[in-house]
């Protein structure tokens, strides 16, 4: 760390400094210039606060030197982390797309959609038993009985299962039936969550906050890994924006630049991030040209009658051509998605 | 809840709309113009998914007809409510601050701020003791022990204690000793949690998600009220903006939409509203002018040593600046803050 | 428009809205259902406000019929508008790229750079001569001098001229010059000057505003078009975001949104859009995925020299292989990009 | 300026930022130190790009020594600008009331609001002449006649005159009819127009534009004053804001941090701030209690006939209630807001 002061600094300024900046145990250096005193600590991460130097007299700025990511960060020649999902790899040269419905409602629902998206080429099977609703009156989810549904139907057509959970009561049931752990947007920031998944090794996906800058998400990130749980892919949902045209705004763009800061794979979700789903097929294009290493998509074979989020699933029809473009775009960057399963 | 149709809708279209709108075992009227079809069904709530039929051929809007919040919102002739916390009471013509540091970081600490805080006029003592931080590897808070050291300080100045709660395992024991539990911002949407801390009584300060819009905040407290637990006072903190000079934005404009629209008290909290505290004593002045109920404010004898959140802190003749303030705004809009209490 | 009232409504509040509605010499029909009142007229767009009748007493909300957007907006079969620029033609299945530098800045930087962009398929050569800067004191244009570099440079290599205009007393001077005059972020809602440019028929970039919404942006379109100039381009260049990290975040949903709305072409800006040369590459390729028409793109053969924006400028041989990679992506989804042009 | 280097920085690399340094015409000096080299120059403001340098090789992050506002930033010990208009001191002690329609109508409109606005103790009369329209179909303005119908009116009760201008060749009708020139939020960063105002003397109210960070909006003052033009009156109007049941957040945070950053006087317009009457008198009461030197109001005698933005026009009586508030809420600061005038 280094705390600039401005020249009009006192000398007792500049000491109450270096008091400060000693007080972690480490010795301070002292630059001088013309225009500034620059009083430098081999500081880590958190063990100062920067804000509260940025408060004392005579101080202009304060340089972090070590980044708060300490292992979600790409080290010098580190490799990008593939999580290995009982035999899918995420993160790697194939693009790999999870799909299914928002919401588990049916043992039929699932088993015909499971089919279909096995079909196309999907490696995961989505679909939600607990739901964090906005409104206490919505469909809440099926639950146990939603998983058991969905991991049936998985099995039954070579799919792994993601599904997502809401509290730490659900972990021990959420292991049992799923490959990934699902962690929703409204549940990004809830450290107490974070903490106890990072006990177990069953890989998480951790959504984007909808209002969370990208730092604040990667250091999310940082409480699995701290924790222990090296099992993490990212995924980018779509985040606020002042155009109330939109429900979201996907924010393309985390993709590169979290390809830059990290290791971790990194998905889309173009089905949240877009809300309707005349927007979902150019947006997974999107997605996959600037470099994601996968998709969470919705799709239903009845919309209408979906009990959450009909309008932004895609239609069966149309997952299949999405696929198929999909897959021109990953073999146009060098990279490809699994072939349709005749067989199915 | 009445679907408008254009011109351009097929008969066929027509009916797939009546059909659906039946599906809720309510009449459906259909009213015809020389532009529109408008079909009307007396749906309730969430009953039907608005969007699923914006997402049918045809259909061009939907007109909702009951409010999503059915216990937060206000009813005609409802008086506001007044939150009665252990006798201080919150929503009524008293403007009631409450304040403290951000964590509890010692005993010698909590006793010299709690005296302070009580002899100018403040009826709360904040302080945390378990904290959602952003990294993993910042202070985490004292825990039980920090709430002991709270509640006693507050019970030898006559203040009562807020403290905020984390997860559903602390319940019992922030119980124990807190009179208001505050869940922060991160929080907001953690849906398991609200539905926990509906089954108690304990009044629950409710804080804005950084990235949550009115609505959803509102549903929010409808979780609490519709699980049963009515003693919610909802809490403005700062939002997300695009100007990165600043952390947040205070939306004052939040406290005089939320009086409208619902009957639950609402206070502001000026310190992590604007992330300064060369701000937070005219903020807080504004609050009070535009309606708030309260304040929560954070003030610390010695920030530059804080372990947490140092440069928003007040300091101690700041604070009594601010309460003075404070007390002629009050004033001048027909309310009252507590005198400071010479006796302490 | 419909204006619907509750069932509290009295006679009196009805017949209030009935005046002001008829007050557009229109018929006024009045439907009644158990729950509303709902009263309609023939009214077109603007004539009568929206926000006027949801402040009238009794009136619960307004529904609108005709959509503000007359010539911007799709009609029923209408075919994509293909802005012919020389010969260039921006809307069609072929992908134009515009390249340059942020500012011309002298002869020599552009014969070099005007021959290069021309090697590797672009079509258009672009270059500030006239720059809105955010502070009075940075470097501000080369003027009419930087004009005449650019048209001369772009003559030699058959290439046509975009340019930026940022008053009224400009016009005659670009038009000169430039083959498409460019609307900067800031002056999209100038209105004024966009009465101006829709007199001329020299087709306009107008850019989207960074804080502007969909809708307004193409309400700007509108001014340009209900004046009389059908030759409009429409330009995502990045909107503003909570995120602080980055500047601006390129907002590529809008692509297949305006896509839908309107049937105008649209390209995008990746360079101010990210604000840094390693996400311009990826950015590029998710906005042709995505749908965009085109791209408008700089380059700089010595970036840490540049007047202005360097940092986002590409290198030239990073140039090349994004034209190489987004070749692949245009042909991925059945469009093309032209060939490098050996000879150059 | 000073350009921090990392410690892998190759000797070549640290040579190439002193060379680019040293092409401002400065002296480099260098400072090593364990983690870092640091390099700083005497450098003012824009001479070089802070980017360009964060584009290098080695370069970790610049200290940019200097503010970029020159002129509108507060030095040391300089006295808060008071701006006379015509008499009015704006910036003082006293909170100056500017009212009025959003839009010229009518003689009898304006000569209406005109007497009741003077009787309640406002100083200036506002009223647009030129609107900026967000479609071209909706009503534009009276031009010239609704100048002279304005300042006759304020002339008849010893008001001022406020208006808005949208282009350079209306620049001189102005100031023949106006005491003060508004830029509305649209026209913030179109630098020719500010340019042009530069040159004149009359006092301009530079609103700040609805997705401008508070830097940019003091950059665009900056213009006038480096042009020659010290006479500039900062006004807050409202920003984007992620959540679309409000058209705006009034950002009243704004007030005291510009008061820290600038000597200029600073007012809010609650009116497009809020969007809704309902709001006014609150968001009025905490702007002035935030430190607001004045406050821009639309007020109509018959908002539900006003051509534009009426129901956000505060009706006559809440106006005059508004007024006894704010009155009340300035005295409780030390400052003061006329005295009904009970001639009028």
């Amino acid at each position: 760390m280094m705390v600039l002061m401005n020249r009009e600094a006192t000398e007792e300024m500049i000491q109450a400094v270096i008091e400060r900046l000693r007080s972690s145990g480490r010795d301070v250096k002292r630059h001088e210039s013309r225009l500034r005193t620059c009083l430098e600590a081999a500081v880590q991460g958190d063990e100062l606060n920067e804000k509260e130097f940025l408060s004392m007299d005579g101080v202009v700025d304060v340089i972090k030197q070590s980044s708060p990511f300490k292992l979600v960060a790409c080290k010098a020649g580190q490799e990008k982390t593939i999580v290995d999902v009982d035999g899918v790899r995420i993160g790697g040269e194939e693009v790999i797309i999870m799909a299914g419905p928002c919401s588990v409602e049916s043992k039929e629902q699932i088993d015909h959609l499971a089919k279909m998206v096995a079909a196309n080429g999907a490696k995961l099977l989505r679909g939600g038993a607990f739901k964090p609703r906005t409104s206490p009156y919505s469909f809440q989810g099926l639950g146990e009985k939603g998983l058991r549904i969905l991991r049936d139907a998985a099995d039954a057509h070579g799919l792994k299962v993601i599904s997502e959970l809401m509290s730490i009561g659900q972990i021990e049931m959420l292991q049992e039936y799923a490959h990934i752990i699902q962690i929703g947007t409204r549940n990004m920031a809830n450290y107490d969550l974070l903490k106890s998944l990072a006990k177990i090794k069953t890989p998480v996906l951790l959504k984007r906050g909808m209002g969370a800058t990208i730092s604040e998400w990667l250091l999310a990130a940082e409480y699995l890994l701290a924790g222990g749980n090296p099992n993490v892919i990212l995924c980018e949902r779509g985040i606020r924006t002042f155009d109330s045209a939109k429900d979201m705004i996907l924010d393309l763009s985390a993709i590169p630049i979290v390809g830059r800061m990290s290791h971790l794979p990194i998905i889309a979700d173009p089905s949240h991030g877009t809300g309707f789903r005349q927007y979902v097929t150019p947006m997974s294009r999107a997605a996959i040209a600037a470099g994601a290493d996968g998709l969470l998509v919705e799709v239903h074979h009845q919309p209408e009658k979906a009990l959450s989020d009909g309008p932004q699933a895609l239609l069966l029809d149309q997952f299949t051509n999405m696929m198929s473009q999909c897959r021109k775009i990953a073999e146009a960057i060098g990279r490809f998605i699994a072939e349709p399963n005749e067989k199915e």
